[in-house]
């Protein structure tokens, strides 16, 4: 069975972000592959990956990018899967360059943004897995378990605050 | 068959945004339903729709809310299901309170957010039948047909420029 | 005599802002119950928590929460109790999301929202014991006191500028 | 029965916003008065009027400013008796700069803050009646009613969705 | 002789911004070609024209777009010729979503950014014509002129003030 | 000969940035006081001060603060001398609130506001010097030598560019 | 008597705000005189004024200007007497570029800022009014009797609150 | 042959960026000349550089700066060769103050503005030998042996993800 996700991100930088999608997949396990396809540097590779993907047996994919992150919304005007952007944070801006170059996408071509930085790339993660599961009740089930579990860490949590 | 996406929003006065997702999605002939459920004036029916929501056969929520806008991430803290959020413009802030309040998520419970007002609605719809395609290779050529609509359409929108 | 405030918050890591309103509390010897109730992994409890909060003899409730910050505003719309919401300092957006998520609500559900961050825990704090002391002239007394008491610091602060 | 309420703001200007205020304690037969209190130009009164408020009976002062809105602040500063600020939307900046120097008080004078404009008008009188309300259950009833009557009005509101 | 510049935007609705960098170009006696591209709905034209643009004689290349504006950054990612790019604005962000899309571009590919709307059009022409005049004195001579008129017509307007 | 400066401060935490001011006035030989007013604990001390400052002999008044910064304006408010306000830098908010706090002042009560900081700081005490000096030459001169000062030195800081 | 005071502004459309300055210095019965003077058109003439300015007796500078205003900063840059700049609202980003590129002024060379758009032209006046009032008890005077007329318009105002 | 690039800077401290645009200029061998000069303390020499540039052979000026950064419009306004903004991050603002002050010029005087900070540096430096580029096919090919360069770079780091 291929990978089903592929995470892309525009520079090795934004790894130390993307990877924490790494991990929620690995935890689900989900098969999943890891590039770094830079909209401005590799601009061939990126269109070659966005338009080769629905038929190499992707379903869905997680772009993330920082500054003027134009990867997510590229990749999505290149393939009919969904697209799921993440915007990185940067160093001037604090990544609302990158959160409004990623979703203030003109009409037609979506992508599903989740929050900037590490908390958007583990949604990112998250999302592509529930998207997954609307055809799975298997996956859907995980999703319940991990739930519960966050549900029980945070009412545990409560015993820390002293 | 039933339904398989729901829009819904925080008010009736969100419609004149929302309904743009409705005519996309009559444009593809995807079932959606559509209902007014108001975070803070219904939160019960909120519980209760987003609870049953995968049960009762749904595979996509599109949420849209403007302000403060809880909608769209209280429902996906309640379903395993994809949720969508449209940030609805406002008045004095144009959206960006909209916006902040449903993309900035914390880790575990994603909201696939698309852009403010408008393009955001009609790119919800084309989300939500991108996620549907992933399984239904129909769906997916209907998007290739609109896409190369959109395509031509830009291309003949060139001779406008006099 | 059980406690006449709540503090709520959404994540164990908003302890660190949220317990300078709890230090207020005690410095007022006003009796409060602390919990981490979060929106979106704990939904359920958060609106048992609302809907009881009255009939349990709360008088007002602390809620603090960051990024898209929806405690607050939830809580507010499953109690007719007076809700104060404190937004969070974020990495990314600085509390700016967790301001316009708390503070935005729209007309019917009213949070009593105050500043980001420490200032903020310890002023609902302060809002709290004032709005107990509308029918309680000794917490009048107690909250001049404590003013005059910061008057007399701010004016001797001034011979350390230096 | 002296008013319990009282609605002062900047300038007349201030009243197409602020009178959504009165309205709703009108609809909530609370006794309250309405004064234009500018902070700059009237200071001595602003002065008199926050330092006298709790002694003539006061309890609760709703307070609208736009721009470098000081009064809610300041008028938080002379009184022990809950605040309530109003950024109200102004014309250059929408209120972003209404709402920042009212909500982000230095600890230890709170102003409990709403939205800006005329939701956080309406919000600032309910907030009012639900802190009355700790205390009167006949208010809290009547506030119950209301959220009912909001809710009937959500759900209808549905239909409208064509 | 070949058109040297090239003006392209993503949508034709842009053209009422990106007219008036084409008024100026026809003022300067610049010859130029106008076209819609739209990196989203046209992503392979617009490489393809990117990649052509220096073999086919173009010099400079000036590129409108609005909200999550990609257009100038990823046309400039596939040529070695100066790119302008000007951010047009939006309805909800009023510009601030294209020009930070549009200017925060990586290192490695730059974007000459000008002013969001009108004025950054009419300035993108001047730029573009300026950078011709590098290695052209006649082109200088004319831009001299042109500075020297709008100064006294800058002198001039000061009679204007009644 | 009394002093004709005065440095006021919201809180002696604000010291660090406004002994910047100190440090200049001190470097033109500019007798001045300092002390801490705060606008919100203090607020007797702070009318007193502004509405006593022509009388003493004041010429200038010089106001920082941070936050929801009130004492420029309200300092102004009570004094017909020029007041100068200086946005304190922030926690949560890098000092914007500060600026628009203190800068927005409506039509009658004018603060003149310098930036955001140790800069504004500096320009404070600079403006403040140059009101002084325009019925002053001695100060003029002053000022100029302090200008060819900063000249010199900013020519001569080229050659650090190694 | 020559001028005292001049208002500059960087283009004939900034004097439907400018103009409200003018109207404070004539109730006041302040000579001014008023130019267009275009920091990018005019910057030759630029220099002549500001370096002339204090020899031909003006006593302050009032300079208006919109989007990148340099004009206020770069006058102040060549005259020891103090500048006031006012920020016009502009189409795009009304007013906060204005107000960010006149504020944010280095060390060194302080420019008196004033509110966004009209209530700034205003103050702008008012605040040159009050530093020629510095030695000048008569305008002091007057400026009091501005402030009481202003005062009891306010109280006067309350009246229209139905 | 003389230096055709000039880079200037508004104080030494923008140095640590401005070297960013140095190093590429000299990788590419391009000859360049660097200067503090300051547009508030040296405003002479700042408008004697620009008069005399394009006769003293420059080609681009790329101009560095933070804050109100007025130098890089300052420059344009007073030559007709193209002049680069490279907006200089800042201590409050992070640079947001110094980028709208340099790219919101007034239609007729453009500056072509890069990314704030060090991205922006290299960018200016690579965006300037584009310009020389247009008309020299060698420094073409240079450019494309740079892009291909940083191409394989990113291909390669893709290899860093673990």
């Amino acid at each position: 069975m291929s990978n089903e996700i592929s995470i892309v991100m525009g520079s090795s930088s934004d790894w130390s972000t993307m990877k924490e999608a790494a991990a929620i997949l690995e935890q689900f396990g989900i098969l999943y592959d890891k590039q770094v396809i830079s909209a401005h540097r590799m601009p061939n590779e990126m269109f070659a990956f966005a338009q080769n993907a629905s038929k190499e047996g992707k379903k869905v994919i997680i772009a993330g990018a920082g500054g003027a992150a134009h990867l997510p919304g590229m990749i999505a005007a290149n393939t009919v899967l969904p697209v799921i952007g993440v915007p990185v944070q940067t160093h001037a801006l604090n990544g609302m360059d990158s959160l409004l170059s990623i979703v203030q996408m003109p009409a037609g071509i979506p992508v599903a943004t989740t929050a900037i930085g590490v908390a958007g790339a583990k949604n990112a993660a998250l999302l592509a897995i529930q998207i997954l599961g609307i055809s799975d009740i298997k996956i859907q089930e995980k999703i319940s378990r991990y739930r519960n579990k966050m549900h029980d860490m945070a009412v545990e949590s409560g015993d820390q605050l002293v």
